[in-house]
């Protein structure tokens, strides 16, 4: 059960997000609040851009626990940008290595998971088939979260997706490649849930999906706090606000990360958020 | 919050008590149970002594988890031997390294520790002045525990401890190393309380404290389990019975490792426990 | 540039090869003589058989420098072994990590590579279609010698080996193998050679191949020292000897591990030996 | 034997210094040039100012060779900084740890260091005895280095040295340093050598010292590129000019990092430069 974080908006040091508040991403590493299984302290990754210097992500990745990874702790406060994804892992599929740890990057994209496949190795040979050969090529480890990835840039290029492509498309996309492994697993008489709580994003928009093929019984949570300002007043608590010029951003989060719960609401069960540039949020349900 | 266990007795491997009981000390590196902090991952340490290859322990450590350390989990089924430490560490004192993962060897003794000097830093200064230069010397990390070893192997020379030593004047020497802990503390306004749950063994023999100077607020829990046979059956119910002739020990450990608490009792606080080569256990109060 | 050692003989403390020779496979490192790369300093593995306790190999492994690898350092002493593959890696496909760190363990069998196919990543994708799909499955990191050693256990199934077979036919599997990758190679434009040297065990026998596709540019060395004694006097001179009763041993090793150099061999290019259970080496020609 | 490099100047993104030139630091943590050990495969670090955040420094330390450090070379294009020290070490004195990688901070202040003092053990007891309690609380870790910089700090205070305080109580500050621990290996038979290749800076002003106490058969360079302009060609060619509005910096490196021998001046043995905010460099002896 990992915990994830992501941030668009006015250029922000990240550790005001993922270090100062008190439930912040760091404490849910060992003390998760909004789950059972409160350790994710199977190594730690954030990706951010900083598009004057170019458009590919910076990523740091650990495979030490992050409440105890010291260059996490002390440089956190040296990076700042107006786009972050972040995540703890608890490791399932994969072990952990750096190649294991999310967010995951491609071109300028970078990509984030909490839930899996079930019996993801009954599908995975056969899934390799579906993958054009550099989406295979471009897969570092043994996630099934990569495999994901790589299925869904080889469906955006059939789908002719571009850079610049709309909402819909990519809502598109995503449906295509949930279905594309439903058959998989039907072929191969899996009947265990996937779960695909997903961030991706190209640092200027951000979309977000939270899905399961057993709905009923899924109970991960994935919340987002559109369009305001954030401060982090002493003791660690997370101030949120109306939005202003100098500070307006939108949250996406596992848990909570301030004490304004009307602030935060929850993605509805398959569905997608989109975050266009303007840090607008559209709500989109999925197949 | 540190988590340990020790054993000695028949030859066993150790995972038959680390790794395979349901609550094995790698699962209370996760989740332990008897205190209300539950990670132990810091870290981790295992020591155990071959007689016949040389009188110094082997010692495995490692800075990751030992929920996933590949390498413990690999290779904790090959380590057969008569004496063994193991410890999951929660850092307080000393950052997460190799040098401050418990077991700490000195010559042939392996020691662990669970508790710590509260405001360690304001007596660590003048503490150096108490021990012997090759005491100091030993020293290779920043964990109080290296510095209350350090200071037990200077009064053992200082008391004139042998190899063969008895139990009673190891005891003094526990005694006067809290004692001059206590001074220290008091001549630099420390109020702060020091718990020493410690175990120590040369390989043949082993001993164990459970002691605070505030013992009316102290809940870290210490048992031993005294000559009896253990087994583990399947579901990871570790079995203890009668002392058989093919399987005897005696086991010292933060929590109770089996299901039946009869065959387990609680080291009295402030009190201290000698198991000699025939696995006898005598107890012994501190002062 | 990887450099490797392999034993098979009377049990044996590890650290008596891999540490203790002046040219041992630790020093060769950081300061490997027989190439000119002479850093190997991306990880460590060691693999043994106790088939006391079980058939299956233990291994350690690390990413770290064996030169600084505190738990190689002091557990090596503690290791005792008839059959050990260990191996230090310069990483060109695959990061570092302890999924792709070598020895590769495969049932109750080890293998372990020094050389690579060159320009793997274009016929990667196509040789997927060839394994089996456990064999895929088993795959846990990106090197490209767990892919062939996927090839030869599918190969392996196809010509029928059964754990007792012959030399003949497992020279057969290796032959099937490199051809089924020249067949890729050709397939997809690649003219970069391919150079396999190998070893492979299953803790009673083991076999070696020295092949490369471009056999006149290849300079990588694999040396074996038959059936002789070896003990390691002081300062760290490895004698080998007459075998006797007590100690008697067939080693493998990417460089001569003493200064007998006429106490071993070259494996010649492009061929294979087979050590059996009495430690006779049998040599034959790969196609 | 480690390397180090060092930079002052108009702001610079790091991997223009310590990845992209072909004798870059990271090729020297494998492949050192001016030196007869070229390994420094024991951990790196860096540190680096951005005022506008903070006084202090970030750093970023690692206990992995630097060759293969994902994080290190993802992100040094990330750090964009006026002034940094970067180091990659070969491990005399210490374990490999986070703790005793270097450069150290002591609150705005880094330091790093290429040397040593032979023999350190004989005199480290006593040396603590020197220190103030609080630059011995200081210390987390065991190299020579963290017991000279605690050393210069107590003597700092002795000399009332302010922040702004001229080259010349520096200087002196220095020379009661390295006169403190000859009089304490005096006092305990230590004959050996000391060597001191420091680099030291607030984040405005830097100053390093080449000294031996056995200077005749000292060989550790250390060379300075005064006042110019820097940029990295294609090649890896590191290509120096007359300083220019846009780029202007002073360096300081164990090793030649151009082709433009003409470029770089040795410090002296025994002496010391303090390169001031307007990266004018003044040379002085020590005593």
């Amino acid at each position: 059960m990992c915990r994830l974080v992501a941030y668009l908006g006015t250029p922000i040091i990240v550790d005001e997000i993922i270090i100062k508040p008190k439930n912040s991403l760091v404490h849910q590493s060992y003390a998760a609040e909004e789950t059972e299984s409160p350790v994710n302290g199977d190594g730690f990754g954030i990706g951010w851009y900083n598009k004057d210097i170019r458009e590919e992500p910076g990523i740091y990745k650990s495979i030490f626990p992050a409440w105890n990874d010291q260059n996490l702790l002390n440089n956190a406060s040296f990076i700042q940008t107006s786009c972050f994804l972040a995540h703890v892992r608890a490791a399932t599929v994969g072990g952990v290595s750096m190649e294991n740890a999310h967010p995951f990057n491609f071109n300028q994209y970078l990509m984030m998971h909490n839930g899996g496949i079930l019996d993801f190795d009954k599908i995975k040979y056969d899934l390799v088939k579906l993958l054009d050969p550099d989406a295979f090529l471009w897969i570092q480890g043994q996630t099934d979260t990569q495999y994901i990835l790589a299925l869904f840039m080889t469906n955006a290029r059939k789908l002719d997706l571009k850079k610049t492509t709309s909402a819909e498309k990519l809502v598109a996309c995503f449906n295509k490649t949930f279905k594309d492994i439903e058959q998989l697993k039907k072929r191969n008489g899996v009947h265990a849930p996937a779960i695909y709580n997903i961030v991706l994003t190209d640092g200027y928009r951000m979309i977000a999906t939270r899905y399961s093929t057993d709905p009923e019984n899924e109970e991960r949570t994935l919340h987002y706090a559109e369009k305001m300002s954030c401060t982090v007043c002493e003791k660690g608590i997370l101030k949120m606000g109306e939005p202003c010029e100098k500070r307006t951003a939108t949250l996406i989060s596992s848990e909570m990360l301030s004490e304004d719960p009307e602030r935060w609401k929850e993605i509805p069960q398959n569905h997608l958020i989109f975050i266009d540039k303007n840090l607008e949020v559209s709500l989109f349900k999925l197949d």
